[in-house]
């Protein structure tokens, strides 16, 4: 599995619709944004779960009821929703293998276990810029600019598949249009 | 599993020696570096045949054989390691959940999946980064760093340790001091 798994992308994806980025939509139910996008319904919820912990989703009441953004989109990183998504997952987790060169039998001296291995430092520095740049990015800057690559009839055309989902559950009937 | 995992590691801290950063060492056998690090052999030197296609260490000959550096320490990225050893693994995998957009139907339009995805982007952005941050650091900046930290005796400790192997596989005798 990639270091950025695909829970980062299904829900990025959805932000982008909550943040009306991709069609002006503000609030949506997991299962309708699960199915708008081909991605399953339990998993997404879990991920939504995570998400409103981690304060980026709020729970919203109505027959739209499901979620919107918690806070305003230009205020939410992708650093923010890829750590509430994948947890704390470190780019490389060291061993401390330096500790255990033979000729130190089992009571490694100071030196060899002082401060952060050289090899580490490295990864760690390699972790600080990856995140970064994921941290220079927001939900409002990506929503922006996948707008511009869509053409205008996209965004009713969403914003029609979801009111017909809610009509159907609301009666049955699709809403007037 | 860390994105750069253990066998990084485990192969960092063998280039040091091998570098004479951490021991004035040149060349050792894959299984004396792997028990001087309480490594295991086998997956070590499975390790060590990826380094010598990727042309990072030689094999070498005599009672000492083992490997050696294929090039100067200065020339060899701790990324030129991590991509031999860790293989083409993407920091992010797209699954491009764009095109699967409902109400596209089985026919995504152009406009769907044209260029790379605003959100792939920036993941690619990240990994662009950190693989930035890892070809800055080489075998031997580490290997100094590393010998700054270092008592004067570790190094002739390292030496004698393998010389000791290698004189108890030549006769079952020590070599001279």
């Amino acid at each position: 599995m990639a270091h950025i798994s695909s829970a980062s992308e299904y829900v990025l994806h959805c932000l982008l619709y909550l943040a009306g980025g991709k069609a002006g939509v503000r609030e949506a139910s997991v299962k309708d944004l699960a199915e708008l996008q081909g991605v399953p319904v339990e998993y997404l919820a879990k991920l939504f779960t995570k998400l409103n912990k981690a304060g980026i989703v709020v729970a919203t009441e109505g027959v739209k009821g499901g979620f919107s953004l918690a806070r305003p989109a230009d205020s939410i990183t992708v650093l923010d929703v890829v750590d509430a998504v994948e947890g704390d997952k470190a780019l490389f987790d060291c061993k401390e293998i330096r500790a255990r060169c033979a000729i130190f039998g089992d009571d490694p001296p100071a030196y060899a276990t002082d401060g952060t291995c050289t090899i580490h430092a490295v990864m760690l520095d390699a972790e600080r810029r990856m995140r970064e740049a994921l941290a220079q990015h927001t939900i409002a800057s990506l929503a922006a600019r996948t707008l511009r690559k869509l053409p205008a009839e996209y965004g009713p055309q969403i914003v029609h598949w979801l009111d017909e989902r809610v009509g159907s559950r609301r009666g049955g009937r699709p809403p007037a249009k």
